[in-house]
């Protein structure tokens, strides 16, 4: 019988479900709004009642695990829920077991990085490797590192931090308070901001104006601008690329992957920003290191449900060696 | 029968062994200078000397394993040599192997800084903890990482070299030839050079004073300064703590360790830098990283036998549960 793997992605805004078979292909994907207001009990109905749809529609198999997606703060090893900001109230909610209850199968609970790098590693662009450093570029930058089949967690789940590691020290002040922080120099929401900037000074009317539809300073102005062309865009999108190579070149010193993968939504830009990344490694990292592949996320919007059901099946196989 | 593993600290200038038992208790050291000219065969003939006799002076007992540290680059899972820089003309040489031939006993190979990571892990400051990271600030800054009791390799085991993390965009130039790294701003090679520096401007006589009676621009003298009273030798200490401060705010939010353990030469000073370090974490970690113990290094220069050691033992483990 076909092995498969319920996989949720948990937000503040939307829940996510979908049936994952063993090879990795999505067989459904169902998305409704996550009922905030309902607290966890509206919360867990909605994914016991995601679950039943996506059993009903098939195709039928045998489901070994369950993998759940989630924001942070929260602890993989006892599957709580910490303090999550997007979910109001929920504190110290043990998500991980009431599901398992409800459900009737094992439950793996890990943050999105961390399941996105699960997913790069198993089925996207890690696949065949054995020290995956995931890298979510967007909002914030987030990593997440699969070591020998295993997301590496540090205590209490805290490893990988890649957003605050200072780069620098000077640079706009980071959402944490600190300075020099890669995701304050190299996000989105960075580029965002510079482009922001830039487009009050001359030669920025292209970004302003790109800015300006799109609603909100963000980065794919600055983007399309570049692909336009522009001048200014692409010089921002070359300081882009070189802040992404600053921080990449620290964490191949400090985790020594075979491979790094780039995701997020910024990762539509991989191949403006690939060269610049790929100079500054070649310049600042040492030799051992420069031959490691860089490569584009795969699995796009769909890694983090591929990405839990790859948790689950890892988990489930353990249990079945053990 | 009392269980004991052989341990050997392999360096350019010396030769250590010892006989450590299994509560981390050195029986006896022994160091002869290394036989550098005479080559593999002639440095492995001085090993196995030094078995002979550290097994005959005891106590009697039963040898589990051997433990072999040594300069980098090395290849840990192979046991090979790649190329050591102090070692001339060793290339690619199967060390672990060879020794193991010549004296019957399995035998790890690690580099220093792993060593003395485990070495802290098992019987050093970081005893108890699932997730230690130690730091060496001497003549570079190098560092290891023991994770749930196995050390923190990646690929080719070329992780956790932290003494390459960029923290700065500028400053003096690394070894390494690249700017800002961490080594470069924090090792003791560092500290003592900005010492030279500053005792070549006013107030800076003392520190000249005593790095001319030391023979050499070293941190030593800049050390000896600050704890007699003198501000300019003050300060370049409590820049040295806000160095290694921003470095180990970093390394907190990539490992989440849940301790860190500071050894090397400039850990002698760990009483006038403690509290400098400190302020900077709690200003720049983010809250759920502030807690996490700083601590000096316990095993001082024992620590890379002590270490390679441990590892015997935690290898000894391993085969015998499987």
């Amino acid at each position: 019988m076909t092995q498969a793997a319920l996989a949720f992605d948990l937000g503040g805004t939307d829940l996510r479900a979908a049936l994952v078979l063993r090879d990795g292909s999505v067989a459904q994907v169902l998305t409704v709004p996550t009922a905030v207001t309902g607290g966890v009990a509206a919360v867990l109905a909605q994914m016991t009642g995601l679950a039943e749809t996506l059993l009903a529609l098939g195709p039928q198999g045998e489901i070994v695990g369950i993998g759940l997606g989630a924001p942070g703060p929260l602890d993989p090893a006892t599957g709580l829920m910490i303090a999550p900001p997007t979910l109001p109230g929920w504190q110290d909610v043990p998500l991980a077991q009431l599901l398992a209850d409800q459900l009737g199968h094992p439950v793996a609970l890990d943050n999105d990085a961390n399941m996105a790098a699960m997913g790069e590693w198993r089925f996207g662009a890690g696949r065949g490797h054995a020290h995956v450093l995931f890298i979510t570029v967007s909002t914030g930058i987030g990593g997440g590192l699969v070591s020998e089949g295993k997301i590496f967690q540090g205590h209490r789940g805290l490893a990988l931090e890649i957003g605050h590691m200072a780069i620098s020290e000077t640079g706009p002040r980071c959402a944490c308070g600190s300075v020099g922080c890669f995701e304050a120099l190299a996000s989105g929401t960075a580029l965002g901001r510079f482009g922001e900037a830039a487009a009050a000074l001359p030669g920025g009317a292209l970004i302003g104006q790109l800015q300006a539809e799109e609603g909100r300073p963000g980065a794919r102005a600055v983007i399309a601008a570049a692909r336009q062309g522009d001048a200014v865009a692409q010089a921002l999108v070359a300081a882009e690329a070189r802040w992404l190579g600053l921080g990449i070149t620290n964490l191949l010193h400090l985790y020594s992957p075979d491979v790094v993968v780039i995701g997020g939504g910024l990762s539509n830009a991989f191949d403006l920003l690939q060269g610049g990344i790929a100079s500054v490694v070649q310049q600042r990292a040492m030799s051992a290191y420069r031959d490691v592949a860089i490569l584009r996320a795969e699995l796009g919007a769909k890694a983090g449900l591929v990405g839990a059901a790859a948790l689950a099946f890892s988990q489930a196989d353990l249990r079945a060696q053990t």
